[in-house]
């Protein structure tokens, strides 16, 4: 599925902090989201809280749309996701916010809704609401902070196009022989001291240790390091 | 693979602001984790903004761990993950959050690491970890808040476990007959009142209007509420 979060909208229906307002702000641009639409902020606005609590992303803040109302919020919307747990007394499709992405609308301009900290979202504004998606929480302690669900969410929708992405190069293990040349450089060096007392368990220790040191994956630098270390060792 | 959500420890290395903390011990709780770690806190502890902010999680504030040390707080822990971007002068495999679950260990104690809000984990610190663990973001804003991290990591642990949680019952759509009974009443009353102007068009007319209240999908209630509206506008 294709989920364009660039284009996903993220309102917040009475939010009472500032600083929720900044954090949700600040998470959404982490994750490339930036079309933020408040409707009446209880903080009042602008919000120098929202603003200092969105450090990097200020720019969301002053952007956002300000509005008086939910229908003036979903002017240019078209399909509407509410963040709320589900209401057994409302008929309504309900979802696992791990499924999001699988029924994300295609080709449509979708906004993901969150009510106010004290009382989340009436069954008014819910009524608006295509979906309920619901964050799976435990049930002794089920309520999400505001910033918080905003974050759940915008990290779930965007969490497909970024599965596939490597962090780096991988780890450039050292070719064989060097840890070969490694192990024969210590093997000398034990013998040398007499490390095994029984001599006719030295065949099999030393297959333990080869089989220890050949687990660790060093680099080449890590190996020249260690052999440094035998080299020191033995010279003392 | 099985996620052990319940024995999974999130600690805290040098967290500045006690909101965090609080912030940190509520998604926590929310999402069942319990066992909170906190290295040389720079808001002083025990902490009322951590306790303020930790809302229903005040317990996972209250018995977190006050450690003076990494080392400490690793006393009793198996392996190590550390939250940060992928460090390139440093040899340590690195994973995607997306991939978490799949990296976890068996039957292993396990910790997740972050660092404070200023400064994240130093290169010694990150030496301690087994893995890093990095969330992908944006890269022009790309510094998570540390409450924000928290979050994402507990959700993305806890998210296979939970995604195919069912979230109540099925929409009880109405049997067919409801629905046929409710739109013969329709037809009929736009028979009587001569909707169809142009008598021709009267079949293909009744074909879409079946159509459009066939995909209603509504229950039976919604269909006798539907029926109350066309016998109020009838006797109108």
């Amino acid at each position: 599925m294709a989920v364009d979060v660039q284009n996903t909208a993220i309102i917040l229906m009475n939010p009472q902090m500032g600083e929720n307002i900044g954090a949700a702000a600040r998470i959404m641009k982490n994750f490339s989201y930036h079309d933020l639409r408040v409707i009446n902020p209880k903080c009042g606005w602008p919000s120098e809280k929202a603003e200092a609590m969105s450090a990097g992303a200020k720019d969301v803040v002053e952007n956002a749309r300000l509005c008086n109302s939910l229908e003036e919020a979903l002017e240019d919307i078209d399909y509407v996701f509410a963040a709320t747990v589900r209401k057994r007394d409302m008929i309504k499709p309900a979802i696992n916010s791990t499924d999001l992405s699988n029924h994300y609308p295609q080709d449509r301009k979708v906004a993901i809704l969150f009510g106010g900290e004290r009382c989340g979202l009436s069954n008014s504004e819910l009524s608006i609401a295509d979906k309920i998606v619901t964050i799976v929480s435990n049930e002794e302690c089920s309520s999400l902070n505001l910033a918080q669900s905003v974050a759940v969410l915008c990290y779930e929708l965007q969490r497909e196009s970024v599965q596939g992405i490597e962090l780096g190069d991988k780890i450039d293990v050292a070719p064989k022989a060097e840890m070969l040349g490694m192990l024969k450089h210590l093997e000398q060096e034990l013998d040398r001291i007499n490390f095994y007392r029984e001599h006719n368990k030295r065949d099999s220790m030393l297959d333990n240790i080869t089989n220890m040191f050949t687990r660790t994956g060093w680099t080449d630098q890590e190996i020249r390091t260690f052999r440094g270390i035998i080299r020191s060792l033995s010279q003392y």
